[in-house]
């Protein structure tokens, strides 16, 4: 099991049209990125008139694509409709054709989600061993690390063997991007309140157990929604539904307490000179919530890496999404997953992981 | 449907040795509250030598109780083998024996939350026409209200009728005890990201329209997990495991932003200047999210009104649960429960709601 980083150059493709502001926010996060990452490349895709201030910038080639799934268009229209779409062009770009090398390592759109996830699993598929691809994000924990959370709501009504394979996924992406090879892994439960959660997940929290005992996961137990923040495991598992829930009610809850301090402080003159004098901990505080930080959430289990950023993501936040999506590539973030399956998926329940002892299945990433 | 308060006095129930600190808590709180709800009156149940500061209390009497439920103690035991314990000779005041108003409107206790619904549901069953009771409590939003939200963790794995009942049920707690008459009920679900919301959701969707378009709800239709800090509607429903995560999250991440303030405005001295200066502001600020203002959870649904308290509430904690108890009994939820049962249910999918035209069925409320 080596993991060695991919030699350079690592190759991201950019959807530079997705989200809500295009070009506008995508490409100074793209010079930005270029500028903090020496030997990557980019591939630029949209409109060629919307990217011509690109044309020149160094380690960089724009790809053309005439069409823009919008964030309102409904998953069939990014499907079959907008066939030469900016999201869908990026995707492509990480297809190996003939035996070629790939031509990106991953991709990074600020597309619809849903869309996104759609055109992904259509072009990509799924990786061998994983029935239901899912979507991770980071969030900030008290211990000052990240929390990874899957799934955030590309499955709703997930089985058992679902959460074991997120379990699998997120563990991979934890030791790619954030360098903890064996992260501690929790299932998301409820407290006493009620009969300690479904079936379900009493049946995942089996598969979990065995997993662990065997050596093959950092299998912590259970935990509750407040372990999340209080960082007690690096990855929290759970059903999308759940999961989409806890992570808008959380940015509901911090734009809200967010919200209150502004208003508190802008509330009257003596208010305001208050602010004024505690600016530099407010704007401390600021940086530690500061979700655009944590942009860059991964649709993991295909046959491919494709990062989705934030739709409202600013420049920042969307370089941020394109460093995670780096890291991810050059990791070796596929090889991971793959190694993972063949090691947890193969010995226990997941059918269809016929290819596991083939260690070059997923090399189309290393090529 | 009149809705005229019930005649004083209205009695509260208090299990004074339930949660974390028992009558060090419990006690202080009930003579706060017997000061500010001058024709209120109180029946105290715990060991007598533990409330023995108590006795000579106006509109206050102590009912003996030998055992404690612990926070620790299994369902079982509350439920079979500590048959004095506070808590439970607390829910029976407020069952009626022979024709006889009940001894209590009101049950509150701070006990761990299994023991006490499993206690409550034993004793006093649930109501015809709710085939199980939810936790509801309420939420700050940005729109400076409140968002009540139920189930917070009683189920698991709520049927589409639960969630129509959850909502019937909701729409009476805030008309009692907030006065919003028709209140309006979001149903919780995920964005676009998925295949919005499982097979469940989509059936409670169209009982909560069917009852809405009936004129029996205020439905305002789905909801998603920032909507409720945002306030978008009065309540929201939502499975219990659902529920009872996105709480416990939204305790953590609240609980990890007053940390990071702290720690901020603490680390040096310039720092504890700016926290100083701004004091008052972060006094008003931390009054707007504090949870122990929202203290008092309802356990709905059942044959008797009982309120939980947070565990580790402290005296001002638990008098507000306190007054919600006291508002809920004095506005006659259990009337406003069943003629929400009457009105809505019965028309539509529930059966067993057979005295549903007897409008005295649970008047031992109003007794």
């Amino acid at each position: 099991m080596t993991h060695a980083p991919l030699p350079d150059p690592v190759r991201l493709v950019v959807d530079c049209m997705g989200g809500d502001h295009g070009p506008s926010v995508t490409l100074p996060a793209c010079r930005a990125f270029l500028d903090k990452h020496p030997t990557a490349e980019l591939l630029l895709v949209g409109q060629p008139e919307a990217l011509k201030s690109a044309v020149a910038w160094p380690r960089c080639r724009i790809v053309a694509a005439s069409e823009v799934v919008t964030m309102d268009d409904p998953i069939e229209v990014a499907l079959r409709r907008k066939r030469d779409s900016s999201m869908r062009v990026a995707i492509q770009q990480l297809k190996a054709r003939d035996g070629e090398p790939v031509l990106a390592h991953a991709c990074v759109s600020a597309g619809n989600t849903g869309a996104l996830m759609a055109v992904a699993k259509v072009l990509l598929k799924t990786v061998a061993g994983i029935d239901r691809p899912a979507i991770a994000a980071v969030m900030p924990n008290a211990a000052g690390r990240f929390t990874t959370v899957l799934d955030l709501g590309a499955n709703v009504d997930s089985a058992a063997e679902n959460l074991l394979q997120f379990a699998v996924l997120g563990s991979a992406l934890v030791s790619a991007v954030d360098g903890i090879e064996e992260p501690s892994v929790g299932l998301l439960n409820i407290g006493e309140e009620a009969i300690k959660g479904s079936e379900t997940i009493k049946q995942a929290g089996e598969l979990l157990r065995a997993a662990g005992s065997a050596g093959q996961l950092n299998f912590y137990g259970n935990v509750e929604g407040n372990d999340i923040f209080k960082g007690t495991t690096d990855i929290v598992v759970c059903d999308g539904f759940v999961g989409n829930v806890m992570l808008k009610a959380s940015e509901g809850l911090a734009g809200m307490m967010g919200g209150f301090i502004k208003a508190e402080f802008t509330r009257d003159w003596l208010s305001m000179l208050g602010g004024l004098l505690a600016r530099p901990v407010l704007n401390r505080f600021k940086h530690r919530v500061d979700h655009r930080r944590f942009n860059g959430a991964a649709l993991l289990g295909l046959r491919g890496l494709v990062f989705k950023s934030h739709g409202s993501a600013d420049a920042f936040a969307f370089e941020m999404a394109l460093a995670r999506a780096y890291d991810a590539a050059r990791n070796r973030l596929l090889d991971r997953v793959h190694e993972r399956i063949v090691a947890t998926l193969q010995a226990s329940t997941v059918t269809g992981a016929t290819d596991a002892g083939d260690k070059a299945a997923p090399a189309a990433q290393a090529a």
